[in-house]
């Protein structure tokens, strides 16, 4: 694991993308070798950073002859450690694919390089009056291929659904180095299997994705954020329920916990938002062509929200200020140490008292750890944090994990499988699905030289 | 081709699901070896029904170890011939997999066998205030398993997407007789391959499809709908887009032509909407919690619609008048003689002129036939049809397709590839995709006894 390269496999490498762009140095390697969090920490022998489609298709190519492992790696925001090199792979870097189309606005739409951020497009899209549905804390390191490969879902899923249904069209490098490219983003185009859709989510196991056609959706005039107390998980997860079946415009659904809002609010130096401190958080986003900020405090009625629990905002800049409660969670349980991360989806039906239980479940294998949750609640799916825990102590892992599954729930929501959740992937799929998983992999990867130790490694 | 079964076979299948429902006698046959516009027959040594996933399982592995190829069929609605056995193959009617779940109203969704009609499923979900967003003219025929077999679109795609897009889960039994059963429903799940979007539009290649967890949307309590007449098709083009824009609710928008409203009136006897008769119509509907009306009249205002051709309907019969004169061109020009039925997808911006240009491709190539247009505007969507052509005739449909795939559109929108369109299949699919589509089949079909004549036959 970690061997250099050899000097001819190098020099090969360097005639592809240029000898500035195969990083082999310890001090330059070393960032592509760990995700943010530290938790997964490996090594590779080379980073290489190809500039075009063609130079992906070389270098992939080189990898088969080679017999050398790829891990491709966009902006290195995953949390499972399937972007990171550790079983030694070369990291093909998709950042320097950063071409970003013109906005079509007729269609709505915009065709973005696997390195574009997610802020970018952002960017690009609010002049035209537009925006890319798919959004996350991570926006401004955060691509566009790291985002499809994992099919990434974020704060406004409960409305337009994760990245997948966002892919208009797809161009992806196979592990045989032949090139998927399908960016016509035609509305309707049953023209053989869905090939965007399957590299949507393979986490980088079956092609690697170097551009993407993107839906994009209308900029709503206005907006308004609530950050709302709630009694219990449960009431949160009713009252959302029924805010969503009142208001189809409800853009997102956050739920936090008072110990995590402690921790930001102290990490970070923000004052709390009420007198009052509730057990649980809901922050919620409307937005439409029309002001609707009546049309929530009417849903908010009677639904068990504590009165003096109420914070509303129009303004964009107050807005971002509740947001910073919810999105800021992710910085402060680091400040803590590399947490483990596990995000999971239950059934709206049991995730109230899930989030009940998980505290529980922790402490019978953990008691000095600490658990911290908060999440989608609109999707079902909440992100238990776990602090205090050694990287390669899975024990908290699995307990969580096997609950989950044992309550209908999928034991990852939005983040994959990568390495971090392989040996517990049998819990949410049959032999039979995962046969045929392994029957997909070796059709579009048939030399097993991509992303080999993620999913099913 | 139509051999008859050997005794042995015949008992095995008659083991499997009851000689009775082993259909070997012509007359019983018959229904199932043509589609119902009468343009492609075929011939089958037998039809079995399985009435469950376990005697599907039997059935395909006996066909597996026997060599037989199956065609999967449900309604029989499909219109390319992906659904029939014109190749010899037996027919696996999905029909008698007609179980339907209880709604479950938390999720807003329901688990439906593949032989359940989409009009089965409306009514179920009716009585719970929502509906299934896939709808179309063929509603009490067309299946679940159908629609997901060929990703099948329809009437409302331009507000929710077509079939993929409302798929929480699957149940399908691949070519080797394994299951892949994953009903759970979740909202997020991003636990390895999207098999379910993937099996969504293989149109029977990959697998049978024998159950679908399908989302369900809110049943709006008001709806307007309109028919209006406009100039041309690029100013009903530029209408609807600008439509789209502020009618964030909008759920349907159909666009036909003088001729066809002519037909439809004479063949099925209905009276012609307007006095005036504009060279183009366009159906609209709107739909939401609250009366749309005066938004669609504000809209409508100075977008090219003719003042004397505008007819607004909102309560329930009348609204299904106006649908009448879309919804029966489909039985209007089937009084011509089987129909040559191309759906393409245009890039909006070269759809009006294409709708212009398309009688001239036709009329160059067959100076005798005639051109029927129709179709879902939002979408790009058109459905070409002409009559006075031979069933095996396909020149006009070359010419049509090659003038589709020269302008940045799709040869099949929503209906599939099918027999009918393989040959045309790499005018929009490289070599490099199809190969990939080979590697797909290969690998969830090895033996390649589904649908082998069907997509890449």
């Amino acid at each position: 694991m970690g061997a250099g390269l050899s000097p001819s496999v190098r020099a090969a490498f360097a005639a592809i993308v240029g000898a500035a762009n195969v990083l082999t140095d310890a001090d330059a390697r070393s960032g592509y070798e760990r995700d943010w969090t530290g938790r997964f920490v490996g090594s590779t022998p080379a980073v290489v950073r190809p500039r075009s489609v063609d130079e992906v298709v070389d270098c992939v190519r080189l990898c088969a002859a080679e017999g050398l492992a790829v891990v491709p790696q966009g902006g290195n925001t995953g949390l499972v450690g399937g972007g990171v090199p550790l079983a030694g792979e070369v990291v093909l870097s998709t950042r320097r694919l950063d071409h970003l189309s013109a906005i079509d606005t007729v269609a709505a739409q915009v065709t973005a390089g696997a390195g574009v951020t997610l802020g970018a497009v952002q960017d690009a899209a609010r002049a035209h009056g537009l925006r890319y549905a798919v959004d996350l804390a991570a926006r401004h390191s955060a691509t566009v291929g790291g985002t499809v490969a994992t099919n990434a879902g974020g704060l406004h899923v409960v409305r337009y659904g994760a990245t997948r249904a966002q892919l208009a069209g797809i161009e992806a490098v196979l592990g045989d180095g032949s090139v998927i490219r399908h960016l016509g983003g035609l509305a309707k185009d049953n023209t053989g299997y869905d090939l965007a859709g399957l590299l949507c989510g393979s986490e980088g196991t079956l092609a690697v994705v170097t551009a993407a056609r993107l839906r994009l959706v209308p900029r709503p005039a206005h907006a308004v954020v609530a950050l709302v107390g709630l009694p219990d998980p449960s009431t949160a997860v009713e009252a959302v329920a029924a805010w969503r079946a009142v208001l189809p415009d409800l853009e997102a659904a956050e739920l936090f916990l008072a110990a995590g809002m402690n921790l930001v609010c102290d990490t970070v130096g923000l004052r709390p938002p009420f007198a009052a401190r509730p057990p649980v958080y809901v922050l919620v986003e409307v937005a439409g062509a029309e002001d609707p900020t009546d049309r929530l405090a009417a849903a908010l009625e009677g639904t068990g929200v504590e009165h003096d629990a109420v914070a509303v905002a129009t303004d964009e800049r107050r807005r971002a200020e509740l947001w910073r409660y919810r999105e800021e969670h992710t910085t402060a349980i680091n400040t803590l140490g590399p947490p483990h991360k596990l995000d999971v989806t239950l059934p709206l039906g049991a995730l109230g008292r899930f989030v009940d239980e998980v505290p529980g479940i922790v402490a019978a294998v953990a008691p000095a750890a600490r658990t911290w949750l908060f999440g989608h609640v609109g999707d079902g799916n909440v992100h238990v944090n776990v602090t205090g825990l050694a990287p390669d102590d899975d024990r908290v892992d699995g307990a969580v994990l096997e609950a989950v599954a044992g309550r209908g729930g999928s034991i990852s929501a939005e983040h994959g499988i990568g390495t971090a959740k392989r040996r517990w992937l049998a819990l949410n799929r049959s032999p039979a699905e995962l046969a045929a998983f392994a029957a997909l992999k070796h059709a579009l990867d048939p030399a097993g030289i991509l992303n080999p130790a993620v999913l099913l490694g």
